[in-house]
C-alpha cells in the first residue's frame, strides 16, 4: 500500500477569502446595498474572517458594484474579520481607504491581452498601481495582487510559470504586501498548479475558477503543496465580464465540505454556509453552480 | 518546496472501461439500437478499448436496455476491443454469454437497503449470483463485480471500509475475476478513497458518480495511490433510477482531460471524444454534464 501511505500531509488550516459578494455578485444583476450587507453578514456569521465585500470600480464600467463605500459603512470594523475591496487603481485605493476599508486587493494579468481588455492598462502600467496607492494612501492598507491568467489566457495560451512568478515578485517589490495567483478561466490543472508552485514556492493566494470542473482538484493539489490561502465565492457564483465563459469561482461550500472531510479547518460552518448559499441564489434569481449546494452535504444522519 | 516535490507518482497509463452506453443511457429515454450501436463504435474509433455495451436485464424493468442481444450482436468481436455487458442474475448471464459478449459486469451493494431497492436481493443473495452464474455458464467470462454504496449509503450513511473490503473479497472467493468499488451517488470524498484503497489494496476498480462535484479529485485521489482502473461516461450521463439524486457518472472527457495533462496515457483521443460527446448530447436531446464538454479543452492553439 506504498500508494496510499504516500500522500502528502495536508496543512492543519487555511484561510479562506470570500469573494462572493465582489467577484460572484460582479457578473450578476445589480443587487441593492442593503441585500449585499445581509448577505456580507450572513457570511460573517457563517464563518468568513477576510471577505471581499465591494469593488471601488466606476459604477458605469460595473453596475453590480455601485454604492460601495456604503457596503463598507454598513459593515463594522471588527478585529475578528478583514473587509476586503478591489481597486483598480490610485483613485479607488483612495476611496476604498476613506471608506474606511481593512485590505485592497489590486489585479495585473499575466496576460498582455487580458490586461487591455479588463483595465485597459498594459502589465506594467499595473505592475506600477501598488507604488503609486501606496504614495497616495501610505502603508496603512495591506494590498494583495492578484495576478489573473496565472495558469494560461484565452487570448495567449500558456503562459511560462516562470514568467508568472516573475510578476508575482515584481508585485511585492513594488509595494504589494501578498499575492494571489487566479485561474481566471479555469485553465489550471494539477500538474500546472505545481509547476507554478514550484517557481513562487507555496506561501500564496490561490484563486481558481470551475470553468472546467477542475477548481476542487486543483485546490486539493495546491493543499498537497501546502498551500494555505484561497479565494472562493459562496455558491460558486462569479465570472469576468471580460472573458467570455469564464465560469464560476472555487464554492465555498465545496471547499469547506472537501477540508471538513480532510481534518483541514476552515473556520467555515457548512450548515450555516449552505443557508447562505441557499439565500444568495434567491438574491440572484437562479440556481448557484455549486454540486454541494444542489446535493447537500455527503450525508447528513 | 518539499510539499510540491513530495506529490506521488502516477501510474503510466489506466485503463479506462467506458460505461455511458449501459450506465449512461440507462436513466434516459430509450434510444434505438442502432442509435446506440453507432454510440458505442464511435467511443471505439475514439479510443474506447473496454466499453459496458449493454445490460441483460428486463426490458420492462429497463426499458432504456432493451435490444441489449441485438446491441451485442451488431458489434464485432475484437481483440482490441472487451465489450461488456450487466447482468443482474444467472438468466441475464447466460442471455449475454449467448449473444457472443466479452465480460460481465454483476452488481453487490454494500448497503442492504439500496440492494433491496435495486435488485430484490439480500447481499448475500446478491454475492452468491456470481458462483451460481459460473455454475451455468462456466469460467470462459471474466466476472467483474461491482460493490454499490462502496463509499456511504443514502440510507445507512456510511459503511466502514473493512466491511466494504470484506465484500469484495468475498466476490474475488465466489467466483468473480476483479471487483470495481462504486460510489453509487457521490458520497467518496479523498480521504474516503484512501481509506477504502487501505483496506482493499489498489488492484481495484473505480466508479466514481459526480452527485456532488467530487468525481474528479477522487478520480485524482485514486491516481495517486496507484489505482488504474477507472469507470467513466461519456459526458458524464448517468444515474441510478434506484437513487434519487445519484448524479451523473465520472466524465470520461474529464478524466481524459486530466490524465492527458498529467501524462497518463489512457488510450483515447480527447479531440475525438469531444466530437463523440457532442453526438452524444444530440442522442439524450439536453446538455450532458461534464464542463469540458460544455467549456472545451483548456487551450487550443
Amino acid at each position: 500500500m506504498n500508494g496510499v501511505d504516500a500522500f502528502p500531509p495536508l496543512p492543519a488550516s487555511i484561510a479562506i477569502r470570500e469573494v462572493g459578494p465582489r467577484d460572484g455578485l460582479q457578473p450578476e444583476a445589480a443587487v441593492p446595498v442593503a441585500t449585499r450587507v445581509e448577505m456580507i453578514t450572513a457570511l460573517i456569521a457563517a464563518g468568513a474572517s477576510i471577505i471581499e465585500v465591494a469593488a471601488f470600480v466606476s459604477p458605469k464600467a460595473v453596475p453590480a458594484m455601485a454604492g460601495a463605500a456604503e457596503v463598507v459603512a454598513a459593515l463594522r470594523r471588527s478585529a475578528a474579520v478583514r473587509r476586503v475591496a478591489l481597486v483598480p487603481n490610485v483613485k479607488g485605493a483612495e476611496l476604498a481607504a476613506e471608506a474606511g476599508i481593512d485590505a485592497l486587493t489590486l489585479t495585473v494579468s499575466a496576460s498582455e491581452a487580458y490586461s487591455q481588455r479588463n483595465v485597459h492598462m498594459s502589465v506594467d502600467e499595473s505592475l506600477a498601481q501598488a507604488g503609486a496607492i501606496r504614495a497616495a494612501i501610505g502603508d496603512g492598507l495591506p494590498i494583495d495582487t492578484v495576478v489573473s491568467c496565472a495558469f494560461g489566457s484565452p487570448y495567449e495560451g500558456d503562459i511560462a510559470p516562470a514568467a508568472v512568478a516573475s510578476l508575482g515578485r515584481q508585485a511585492l517589490e513594488g509595494g504589494s504586501t501578498s499575492v494571489t495567483y487566479a485561474d481566471t478561466t479555469g485553465m489550471a490543472t494539477p500538474r500546472r498548479v505545481r509547476d507554478l508552485l514550484g517557481e513562487t514556492g507555496t506561501d500564496v493566494g490561490l484563486h481558481l475558477h470551475d470553468t472546467r470542473g477542475t477548481a476542487l482538484v486543483n485546490a486539493y493539489a495546491a493543499l498537497q503543496a501546502g498551500v494555505t490561502r484561497f479565494d472562493t465565492a459562496v455558491g460558486g457564483l462569479g465570472g469576468s465580464p471580460f472573458a467570455e465563459g469564464a465560469g464560476g469561482n472555487l464554492a465555498t461550500e465545496d471547499l469547506v465540505h472537501l477540508c471538513d472531510d480532510l481534518g483541514v479547518t476552515t473556520g467555515f460552518d457548512l450548515e450555516a454556509l449552505l443557508a447562505v448559499s441557499s439565500q444568495v441564489a434567491g438574491v440572484v434569481g437562479h440556481p448557484v453552480p455549486s454540486r454541494i449546494a444542489a446535493a447537500g452535504p455527503r450525508w447528513n444522519p
